[in-house]
């Protein structure tokens, strides 16, 4: 696969594609540059798809759901009932992420990667379930080593599915923004109280409690660990198999977008997984939870979007799919100064 | 029109309509406040189109064309010419606006607002010429009061053509961000040089040179002035035809996408003009034009994207366009928390 992600990322002669990408990008009628970020989200497409003129023109939303054992020490402001509640909103569409996806033309896919309880029985729903929700990583492992390798190629298997163009991963599990700190926390080595924040609205007696539990979880091992252990560890389910989609995505040559916090933490599992697959990676939004800037700035990522949006589901993702599909218009269907014969700044006489 | 206006920022009785407003945004399912500007910009278009379930299913871009006779005198990286072309590219659809406009769904109409040299003869090109572009408003008057009547009232003529539900406002016009920066320090009573930014791409001796240019404009009138003279001064029938057309959109309930640094001088125009109005204004992103900041935080705005684009033709605002959608549609379409039957944080048992 590094073959294929060394070739995604520059061609044969990457100097040359470069050259060619920056030529096109600057023969638009436009002065140079002056679509700012669109430009360089231009040229990540391009990268990513090995052309000069790539197709963007659909996008699918996948939606990782599954529980975490961490809500019954209380990391959540919400009970755990409430993921499988949600899952039966996206599967009705009353969900701001489906509601969103449906406003913007993007198509969704549910995955139930391990929701507390029995399986939701739904035909729209696909079923990866590895348990009934992870165990209490406060106390011990999220999972075993054979829950892990099931997920992750269980993320595998759902990324190759994917016929769209571009594809956005969203998630879904109360509790999951304390398994995101912790990965984060022992992927990037910091201590874990840095990465802590409100999740889904924790008053302060809430974000004390938090903060004391995943010190707590994250004295159980060693300060810093490799990217299977610290998944195995700490979970969830939906943040191993989206880690796992959004390697394979890169692999095929599919533009991935990022959303927040989860996801971003997911994407830092899969650079530690297989690097160089996050060259494919779009950074929708900057999070309001309050860790998310560092895991962005450990991966060096600029988001399109700073929204004050803290919501998941994928629902910051969805909102930079008409960015993504814009950028690649503009290479494809815009004319340059000669085709549309608009002088240029250097004919300029005065 | 004030009256249209009292109504359509709050009603009969605005603080019940305020409180029935949040307690809609709240009852959705999602933690309060999560989606973060994405909930004020729906609040907006309530107030706006005075309803708790505004549909917005259809934008149009209106681009308003002119030339400047300040560009004789050097204020711009590109030659007169490039207004002309640009609007032939329009009108081809090989602009980067055009080719947002398709993707993204919004429909354009091109408004010759006064191009130099022959009227353009083509079926898709609306014409509100009032002339072959202003006189240089470095030496003297940009147009007569007569000129400027005719600009205001072409503005509203336009507007009240729209049919879609949400307008954004686009123009184009090589030297207009050199009327705008006079327009914009005369109506905030700032020294001009605080407004002078490189246009379409200036380099450090073409910025000296404009900066100069314009403090020469600039001492021509008094350093304060009211709207209707700033406009007749300084130009251009674009920006007086866009800011007419605003007050216009305002009146008929319609959300007004306002575009970067030109469409914001419009808007602060069009405050002046009708003051209220700008109740109804959505402010897309923050161009990388340097002056457009000061603009901004004139207007009290908090643009939507930040994504250092400095092109004009309603780019920026059509970007804005899906979040605008978007934001409607959490309002009408989202599930509440007692129809979903999702437990709210309240129903929390630890």
């Amino acid at each position: 696969m590094s073959d294929d992600l060394n070739q995604a990322s520059g061609l044969a002669d990457p100097a040359a594609f470069e050259q060619a990408l920056q030529a096109a990008l600057d023969a638009k009628t436009k002065p140079p540059g002056s679509l700012g970020q669109i430009e360089e989200l231009a040229a990540l497409i391009a990268r990513t798809r090995q052309s000069l003129a790539p197709r963007i023109e659909c996008c699918e939303l996948i939606i990782f759901a599954a529980d975490h054992g961490m809500t019954a020490s209380g990391v959540s402001a919400y009970p755990q009932a409430v993921t499988r509640a949600m899952v039966e909103n996206f599967l009705s569409g009353g969900a701001a992420s489906t509601v969103f996806a449906k406003t913007l033309g993007v198509d969704v896919t549910v995955v139930d990667a391990g929701v507390a309880g029995d399986p939701i029985q739904h035909p729209g729903l696909l079923q990866q379930r590895i348990a009934a929700g992870t165990a209490n990583a406060i106390l011990g492992p999220a999972m075993t080593a054979s829950d892990l390798s099931q997920a992750l190629d269980a993320g595998e298997h759902v990324a190759k599915g994917v016929q769209a163009d571009v594809v956005c991963f969203g998630e879904m599990g109360i509790g999951n923004t304390a398994s995101a700190s912790l990965i984060g926390a022992k992927l990037l080595g910091v201590p874990v109280r840095v990465l802590v924040g409100r999740g889904t609205g924790l008053d302060d007696p809430g974000l004390e409690r938090k903060r004391s539990l995943l010190m707590q979880a994250s004295q159980r091992t060693a300060p810093s660990l490799d990217v299977k252990t610290a998944l195995m560890e700490y979970g969830g389910f939906e943040i191993a198999m989206m880690a796992s989609a959004m390697v394979a995505s890169a692999s095929q040559r599919r533009p991935v977008i990022v959303d927040g916090f989860i996801a971003t933490a997911a994407a830092l599992a899969a650079r530690a997984l297989q690097p160089g697959c996050e060259r494919a990676f779009i950074y929708a939004h900057r999070s309001a939870e309050s860790g998310h800037r560092q895991l962005l700035e450990a991966l060096s990522a600029k988001p399109l979007l700073d929204l004050d949006m803290r919501l998941g589901e994928g629902t910051g993702a969805l909102l930079a799919w008409p960015l993504v599909k814009s950028a690649a218009a503009m290479l494809n269907d815009m004319a340059t100064f000669d085709s549309a014969g608009v002088p240029d700044k250097d004919q300029h006489a005065r």
